[in-house]
């Protein structure tokens, strides 16, 4: 009969829209990380979570628990404050590649676990190993070692991270049951307070390529995941950004490294630099190695202008295995044998690039995945995207596109040049940054 | 990115509150049945399903294509009309075990296919297998053949039939979401109309010992069975009766069995006498073996008392393989080794029996499963209960505890003595069957 602690009585309370008591989260937690709980059943209370939502209480106890179900990273030996940054994820967004060194180089120690592309969005994993040798797969104890001698680390969620949230994740996914607030807010939070962060910058895009477009929903998320990181006694700041374009003119994986490497050295996409900078900023506060806004933004640019930053990806690199030839000689990096402009039909401004276009034709190339368990080409993808309100004329160059055939190619061609609009008189502008939530 | 028939595309939708088209639910069933569903979605979209609703022709679509996910029986060669009835559940109904033979000796069809007790409500196959030897798992040849050679089979559902409400069922009772109307709708019919029915009698229960205790809720189901019924082409009727106390005086198998055996041979407890007539009424108006209600209800009489009733329950125990014996001699059932009679502490009139507070005494004593694949100990159970009105004095039984060991009575002791109340005044009668729906 009806155990008050079996996961039928615990999914039936939430279902009923009861708020769940603490034991009764635990229970879900230890059964999701130790197997006590099938897969349907915690689907279904996913599911129930997910419309009938979660209170500030159960929120923070189910981030908590889920932090507590794995081992938690102990950085506290190690000098300098750790600050990470963390996005929910945009086309073109290779901010971490450029942030984590920059702002290490400017003296934060930068802990940085990072997640692998699903969907429309690509992870900053993927792009990392486009990178020949590269290994994110750090145990702690290599992260920690790797953090007190250079600063800076950037792997994938260890086995040993919050093993529940690695389970719910994968289930939340294949059951639609991931866009909702108190979820992300736990699964996000649950695993940056594993790596032993004592601060953490969130960049939280809102927008058609943003995983929540709402400009609402996206704040509800943000104030969600401040009041949390806070409740935890970490200090925690978002941004909410726009992902209306995708971030830079590159999107894939060894084409976005090629990007970021050259933000390194001082010559990102407009657009790239103002949000890494806005980002870094706060990075920088946090860590008290800047006293003020315009302080930290200049000791950011010193760190560009003065190639530390640039070699702080170098050690970075070295460090994790990877060929640092590569940022000398991008055409290390791997290279699709086929690469092809699109070229614009009319002349005018540019009005639109779709994000989820361009994030759907990078996809069909081989870029990203459906399953997590899919392989991706690291080579394909497009670069020298234009920007929203440059002005082109008809046979430009739209963008350039690269695919492992002539066929692949020739499937994504439609696709893409949708994802361009040109109009005879130049866009209004829009605001990048729009909001610091703290 | 979102493919449109993926089964997260079709459970955000029905997480957003929106209907599903045919082609949708077509892929979930098929996902069910097949395999190309997991687990998780499955569980997913009926956690949805369950908070957000079906509109009737959703929960038509879903029952019709549940009912084509796997074989439907063809009965159209055998002679008669065939007529099944069906229990949402209660504690202590066996009015199958007496109905099934009683409506086939007045000239009905009654192809009836049951399944196992799971929490607190019995099971008509459990029952069954009390007695030796008895089968109940007939292939769909075997029960169209002995359908014709004796005008009644009582089997399981088999492997061939509605395969997708077996795995669906399954992961309802793991996850929380049995109690929906639709599903429980789409449930039972999908099986009901694989078994080759004409017609179909419900006999959907409310009151505490029920699946659905709500009588406003229960009404609501019998009305949409009913609906879907006759959606489907088969004429359906459903009584709502009362489930305030055990049906009968014996509550497990073997204990069951013999109650049923008696009310066969005329000497029934009253309460199962006025249900099993009641619905075996509306079975012989269906099956068009009776003209009206009067000389239906005393066909079924004639048959109790001609001992044509008792032959057909012989004729059925035979024709499955069992030990017919066990009809002369009850003693050659399984017999639990320990019985004691349970004393009334005061004197007075019983003014209630909980049933749920029974039915977790039989379940603890082994009488019942927490789980699909635990066995059940057959001899066990509670006989000789008193029924609410009957006057009792201190000392006297209220009724007696059959289990495997002493440590097990001991068990339940203070349980089951809790299921009586005794008050010094005569309780007010009930109806039994409350409301006819048609």
């Amino acid at each position: 009969m009806a155990d008050p602690a079996s996961p039928q009585s615990i999914i039936a309370r939430k279902r009923d829209g009861h708020a769940l008591g603490r034991e009764e989260i635990a229970a879900f937690v230890e059964g999701a990380a130790r197997g006590g709980w099938s897969d349907d059943q915690c689907a279904a209370l996913l599911m129930a979570i997910f419309l009938r939502g979660l209170d500030s209480g159960e929120t923070a106890a189910l981030t908590e628990l889920m932090m507590r179900s794995g081992a938690v990273a102990d950085l506290r030996g190690i000098p300098g404050v750790k600050v990470d940054k963390h996005s929910t994820g945009g086309v073109g967004d290779k901010v971490s590649l450029v942030l984590a060194p920059l702002a290490a180089a400017c003296g934060v120690c930068v802990p940085m676990m990072s997640g692998r592309g699903l969907g429309h969005t690509g992870g900053t994993l993927d792009k990392l190993e486009a990178i020949p040798g590269f290994r994110v797969g750090l145990g702690l104890d290599a992260y920690a070692a790797q953090l007190r001698r250079i600063g800076v680390a950037m792997i994938g969620q260890t086995g040993e991270l919050a093993p529940a949230d690695r389970r719910l994740y994968a289930l939340r996914d294949a059951t639609a049951t991931v866009e909702s607030i108190p979820l992300i807010c736990a699964s996000i939070m649950s695993k940056k307070l594993a790596e032993g962060i004592d601060a953490l910058v969130l960049d939280v895009k809102f927008g058609r390529g943003a995983f929540m477009p709402e400009h609402a929903r996206a704040r509800e998320l943000a104030s969600a995941l401040v009041t949390i990181g806070k409740a935890m006694g970490k200090p925690t700041r978002a941004l909410l950004t726009s992902m209306d374009q995708p971030l830079g003119r590159a999107v894939g994986n060894a084409v976005e490294v090629v990007e970021s490497i050259e933000a390194l050295q001082g010559h990102g996409p407009a657009d790239l630099m103002v949000v890494t900078l806005a980002l870094g900023v706060h990075m920088l506060l946090l860590a008290r190695v800047a006293a003020d806004p315009a302080a930290a933004r200049a000791r950011l640019q010193r760190a560009i202008a003065d190639g530390s930053a640039l070699r702080k990806f170098r050690e970075l690199v070295t460090a994790q295995g990877g060929d640092a030839t590569v940022i000398d000689d991008c055409a290390r990096l791997p290279q699709a044998p086929v690469a092809r402009p699109i070229m614009a039909p009319v002349s005018g401004f540019v009005a639109d690039v779709d994000p989820l276009a361009v994030a759907r034709a990078a996809w069909r190339l081989g870029a990203g995945r459906a399953h997590a368990a899919d392989a991706i080409n690291p080579a394909v993808g497009i670069t020298h995207l234009v920007k929203v309100g440059e002005p082109v004329s008809a046979g430009d160059r739209l963008c350039t596109v690269h695919a492992a055939s002539e066929a692949d190619l020739d499937g994504v061609r439609a696709g893409i040049a949708a994802a361009f609009r040109i109009e005879p008189g130049p866009a209004r502008a829009v605001s990048l940054v729009d909001e610091l939530i703290e």
